[in-house]
């Protein structure tokens, strides 16, 4: 039967030594994300998956979309979640919003905005940053004072910062882009679903974010956004978007009335982001909010009576991550190894600059709860002691 | 509680209208993709999301590129699975290895030939493009002169087209882009799992896959290699990849020894993909391109028995993916809906040219089954009886 197949077949590589079936361990993840998700997420994800043109699935792919759009607290008609992780969504982003010679101004307070830096030079742009140190915010005076100095076409800032725990304020921001014909370019990722957003009273004009956080989703399915304004340049191109797969001119044909084929949708995870939207709106956006204020609020008291240190003023704090300043003489790294060896807990080290530095600790979406923070202030206790 | 989140929270749009819990319809998938997964597969995604850089994980990343190589019958070192669907895949191998102004010679022989040159554009490569009839395959002869005219740095083709249900011999021609200093690209979503392929032994320089066909995972996460003379050309390159999401400069630092935080990855459907190649490997490459193309042959005498005819001569035609011509004075699109309205089975229609002409009927996967096509061509039968 072979012969009738191909000439090579007697030349095939082996398969590897027999693989045992997968065994998942259970952890309780307090890092920068993932996060746990919402069991009754999973359970949604645990179908058969359906056509990526079928009408049940079209059906969802709307949910989705006004389910983000209250998220999101935006009317922007061109919202939908890209097939990627966040990272994919970013890039979605800075690959529409960009051509060639344009100049971004990308606002550097952690690593996310170099990240952000780096994507923009890919598409071209003149790329100017504006730097602050990690750990602390730009206010709307330095803000407006480098568009004025810049000009540039889009500006690109992160909301929540999660190498950092920074809340960056953004009232007043988009006023002052929209003055100088500039685009508000947000990162959400750390905060969508977790910490207040209003798109629209903030004039944002592009918006990414990732499931795994403040969702309670699986990762690998990212919510994108772009307003009006941002559609208006992206008409105006001269050239086509270097990025084909994620070419909002292509996936507003799929995701809209004219349901074009583009790719094969990631319909499982689709299932699991239908149903992350539809308990936070069951609980509501104010109320989870409140939740992720209270379980912060709870840790960071908890955090004082170890000793503890946040490296955020309170005021900046963001209550979906926290980073934790590791006390002088303490081996950040063993520390981490040990709440994962003893507690199956997983929780951050520090990125870039606050490499070593701090721990960074979600509490995020599903996982915002009393109970966990008590689990982990225990554990951390322990392990402080002993190491 | 409202006032100390923000100023704004009064004016927060309202949730859409209550959404009930998810329902997904139970169908059986005989398109051209998605097939239905291996119910193992979907209970191994079942599982809480652990870290993108638990040690579990890791080693989970490890399985998965060694299950690849013995898939695609190669040794390349960059081997692993894109956080994205098929066609995110396929934009990674253009991605790394065109720089602007490289010619690539795209053959086109359906849908997805002329995708290949749309996002090799976009790249800002200088395209060519070789044509045949929607239906038949290239003969060696005619793309080694196309080698010889043109000079390419890359020739792109595909080995299974979803759109004609051709399958494109390869013999040879990797000598014959070798001999011409340029390389091999190879589209192998719809042969992956299910059609004899030797990456090594025909000298393919990178492909790509897609995970919900032969490899009867859900959709979402996709197959990418490529070989060291394709690394050698990125390592050459001048500027940098443009895709920075796709970039394999960066992939490999994550997926590679170094385990260099890229983005987060796509965790249940990294679950999914290692139990999918698993029981690939468990049932054995050749026993699996054996069933396949026995169950095609049964699929295939039984469309006779019913007068109906296949688009591509027997010796081009692939097991995966058929394509059967729509009688005259047969409404295609009436049938379709007829057989998903009343029998849940989903069957594809034609792409482009074949719009209308045929339909395309996929046995992937677990789906190659002969249970499956009794109860697809019983439905079929009925079905053509009434329209």
């Amino acid at each position: 039967m072979a012969a009738t197949l191909s000439p090579h077949s007697s030349a095939q590589l082996a398969p590897p030594a027999s693989l045992d079936p997968l065994v998942v361990p259970q952890r309780l993840l307090l890092g920068p994300g993932p996060s746990n998700a919402d069991p009754r997420v999973i359970a949604a994800m645990n179908h058969q998956p359906i056509g990526h043109l079928d009408a049940a699935y079209l059906a969802m792919m709307d949910d989705v979309q006004d389910l983000l759009r209250y998220t999101w607290q935006t009317t922007n008609p061109l919202t939908y979640a890209v097939a990627g992780t966040g990272s994919a969504a970013m890039e979605a982003t800075l690959a529409n919003a960009v051509e060639p010679g344009d100049r971004v101004l990308v606002c550097v307070k952690g690593y996310f905005g170099h990240r952000l830096a780096d994507m923009a030079q890919r598409y071209g742009a003149d790329v100017v940053t504006l730097h602050c140190p990690w750990g602390e915010a730009f206010t709307l005076d330095q803000l407006t004072a480098a568009l004025d100095q810049h000009r540039p076409a889009v500006l690109a800032i992160v909301h929540a910062e999660t190498s950092t725990g920074v809340r960056q304020p953004l009232e007043g921001l988009g006023a002052a882009c929209a003055a100088h014909d500039c685009l508000l370019l947000v990162d959400t990722v750390t905060s969508l679903g977790g910490v207040p957003i209003w798109l629209d009273q903030w004039q944002v004009d592009l918006a990414y974010s990732c499931s795994q956080k403040g969702l309670s989703c699986a990762p690998g399915i990212s919510p994108f956004t772009m307003s009006p304004r941002a559609e208006a340049k992206l008409a105006r191109r001269r050239q086509p978007v270097a990025n084909w797969y994620l070419d909002a001119n292509l996936l507003r044909k799929y995701w809209g009335p004219e349901r074009v084929y583009h790719h094969t949708a990631p319909v499982n995870l689709t299932y699991a982001l239908r149903e992350a939207l539809r308990l936070l709106a069951d609980e509501g956006l104010e109320a989870r909010w409140q939740r992720h204020q209270q379980t912060a609020a709870y840790f960071w008291a908890g955090l004082a009576d170890l000793g503890l240190t946040c490296h955020v003023e309170a005021s900046l704090r963001l209550p979906t991550l926290t980073t934790v300043r590791v006390p002088d003489g303490v081996d950040a790294k063993a520390v981490s190894r040990q709440l994962m060896a003893d507690y199956n807990i997983e929780i951050g080290g520090g990125l870039g600059e606050l490499g070593g530095k701090v721990w960074r600790i979600g509490l995020m979406g599903y996982n915002s709860q009393r109970q966990h923070v008590d689990t982990l202030l225990q554990a951390l206790g322990e392990v402080l002691h002993k190491v």
